[in-house]
């Protein structure tokens, strides 16, 4: 925060709220994020989310009601102006960790097997009750019990709920920006599709989600691996020599807690991957499924909120935050939206009615983000105890990753080992493993493996870890 | 029948059967299908019904409990033979109606507009209440109350029973034949995804489901359209030809109350259809969504029952069933079977958790078998309904479809009539129509009008098609 003053901050963040009250994410009568939860989430002192505050009140557009917070006072004309570029800046944030899916999918539903491979949440962490409470209550509310077509674009009520998501990213999203989509997967899926066509080059990570290869290969796509690093993200300078080299359709990053290394792009880099990428017209399709899962003070911003020109098409979902059966994800495609929207009415026309109902009842009712809260902490106490478990188990030499948010460990194992084997030894004690080599199409990180810190440490995982360990050991010779 | 003796028949029926015992689509302990409902879903007499059941008796394979039918008797040990394609041959039934979605899809959700645009059923039609209660006891018997990632081929209990209703059409497919999709649509996609390459061509017929024009574009897929007869649907001979002059991919046709022309291929066109694209192993998408709405006394079979080299991808809904808004559709890919859980995975990785096993659910303990009996009832009436009021309000020349099945009318309007401009005079009525025009690539069918039946008749609807005869009215100039 030092370097932009303390009076253009707080103007940066009114402005930011009045556009989004504009843009009806807020309406009249709600209530506002208190003053110490926007000071956390903004990364603004106590007295700049104040002076916010102070600044909407005096235009008459927020009320403040004693003991009880700021909100909307009155519905403001809606403009049609074009949204404003968010200029605020979020401190940088250190590095971090982050993962998807897990060992081999068909082992998604295998019972009896230890699932050290996941970058998901284990079902105690989800709050089961909860979500079935406001799936009764959208059966009872709605007139025709969930049972018709949905809303092409998606329900209108949870598209308003993501768009608020949007601005602790440093975003200004509208209900009108969302595409609800079939998880994250299907939101690249269709972004991917509207930007390219078979046989074009898409820049993706090296190491990346293992699923990108699957659905480039599906689209006729050709990959080009940018090598990333823990602490910067994807090597830009590689990058801009690429572009001078050949045609690059697209790139497809996961900029917050990367897939598998976990590495945390720093606000600064994502202001120049996406300035880069603006020099050619090149759209970023931007994979933030674990932006809402860090262990530090503020949300990573977002590619997307240093977006100008409408070319970095956001993708996300509730899988990893909320409940992966739903298949719950979105897009805010930027120029994009239309041919987004073309694909998805072409390939399934509307996406469910039931699913999408019960998680807007549960962010609508303020549930999404006290769970948050408690899913964050519960994850970085399990990452800890991981990362002890792996110190007390693992051989001296093998590496291990500190992630500040995320699913997932990237660990460096002694170089003899070879991880395939490694998830073959594995497999035989009921414990499932991502080897690295799963995350290059290279076949590169031979001695590396991704580890999922959701299930709840308990004496089963300390068992498992403590066999991985041995097994690691084994094949390292010592 | 009369061309198959009775004594061969018999032994078809008990051998499907046998065989789907085998594959464990009826278990130990399952009670089977009534000599009579046998009898009427599957075209034969009730002796023959009966001696199916005694052959399979005397096998020991099943068991008669007195005054409550027969039942699976025991396990038999699965064999890893190749499924064997049916032989037996229902009846030929006459000719039928059918369709699919309705005007815009952006219309879907729009209150106060009345639709006779949609080919779905109204929701006074769907079992809300009992299929809110499946998705409660699923919510409450399921570990992680549907949270977690479901199979990615699908749940399996609802893919045995999905592969139930095969025996229906004179198939014997087994729950591992069976991939869930996202609504029948997102089926059709992977299926021809999983047998065409860009650039190729797709045989489909004219008329037929306007969204089948975006799904082929957006594959960078080029359609042949093959003119398709009210009475003997599409034009085989064109077809025979077509395939001398290029080089067809596949072909993706409606065989059983097509939309929107709502011709029902006779059964031996079907047979004919299979073994002249078989010849040059051209695969069909077969799309059989509304095949379970027959008026008549057996459900029509379909192409895929005379598939012998796998090349027959059926694909179908719950949509038009049961709950459009849930997005559970399926297909059957045949030989295609790996490509198409390819495609899945890489697109979306698995489909939701809830819906799937609710209607799992629904389907299990028979309230499906019920609900269609009553739909189709329902229809039947409404069709009838409908097409006296077409009779009393439109002009006399008016030409109206007899459909035996599906959701929707096919009327040929008088010459002068343009069925855009229709439609935009009905929406200024609050009625949504469907064009004719929009049923081709080509623009034909300008004086031509979908119209479904879907909603129960009553003053509305009335009220609505009497303001549509009086537009047709205007616009014929008479």
């Amino acid at each position: 925060m030092s370097r932009v003053s303390d009076d253009f901050l707080y103007y940066q963040v009114a402005e930011r709220l009045e556009h989004m009250v504009e843009k009806g994410v807020w309406k009249t009568g709600d209530k506002l994020p208190s003053v110490r939860h926007l000071s956390r989430e903004q990364g603004v002192s106590l007295s700049t989310a104040f002076k916010a505050y102070s600044a909407l009140e005096s235009k008459g557009l927020i009320e403040a009601r004693p003991k009880s917070g700021y909100y909307v006072r009155c519905k403001l004309r809606r403009q049609q102006a074009p949204p404003r570029a968010p200029r605020y800046t979020a401190p940088p944030e250190g590095l971090s960790l982050d993962d998807m899916i897990a060992t081999i999918y068909t082992n998604l539903t295998e019972e009896g097997v230890v699932q050290l491979s996941l970058a998901a949440p284990g079902h105690e962490l989800l709050p089961a009750a909860k979500l079935n409470k406001c799936l009764l209550e959208v059966l009872r509310l709605s007139p025709t019990s969930c049972l018709q077509y949905e809303n092409v674009q998606g329900n209108a009520i949870l598209r308003r709920q993501l768009a608020r998501l949007s601005f602790n990213w440093g975003g200004s999203a509208s209900a009108e920006d969302v595409v609800v989509t079939q998880g994250c997967m299907e939101a690249l899926s269709f972004c991917l599709q509207a930007v390219t066509r078979p046989g074009d080059v898409v820049a993706i990570e090296r190491p990346t989600y293992f699923g990108l290869f699957g659905l480039l290969k599906n689209l006729g796509l050709r990959a080009l691996e940018v090598p990333t690093d823990p602490l910067s993200g994807p090597d830009l300078d590689f990058l801009r020599q690429a572009m001078k080299k050949q045609r690059i359709a697209a790139a497809l990053f996961i900029p917050n807690f990367n897939n598998p290394l976990g590495s945390l792009m720093p606000d600064d880099r994502k202001r120049e991957l996406v300035a880069l990428l603006a020099e050619q017209e090149i759209p970023l399709v931007e994979d933030d499924i674990y932006g809402e899962m860090y262990f530090g003070k503020t949300r990573p911003r977002t590619c997307k909120s240093f977006d100008r020109n409408g070319l970095v098409l956001y993708c996300s979902s509730m899988s990893k935050a909320l409940a992966p059966g739903y298949r719950v994800g979105w897009c805010m495609p930027g120029r994009f939206r239309k041919q987004v929207l073309q694909r998805k009415l072409a390939h399934c026309i509307t996406s469910p009615t039931p699913t999408q109902s019960a998680i807007a009842r549960f962010c609508e009712t303020g549930r999404l983000d006290i769970h948050l809260r408690n899913l964050r902490k519960a994850l970085h106490t399990q990452c800890l105890r991981y990362q002890q478990a792996i110190d007390d188990f693992f051989p001296a030499e093998t590496r291990v990753s500190q992630p500040q948010g995320g699913y997932v460990l990237w660990l460096e194992l002694p170089e003899k080992v070879d991880s395939f084997e490694l998830y073959r030894r594995a497999r035989q004690h009921q414990i499932s493993l991502a080897p690295g080599q799963i995350f290059s199409t290279r076949g590169c990180f031979r001695h590396h493996l991704r580890l999922g810190f959701g299930n709840p440490y308990g004496p089963e995982i300390e068992r498992s870890l403590q066999t991985v360990g041995k097994l690691v050991r084994e094949l390292a010779g010592a």
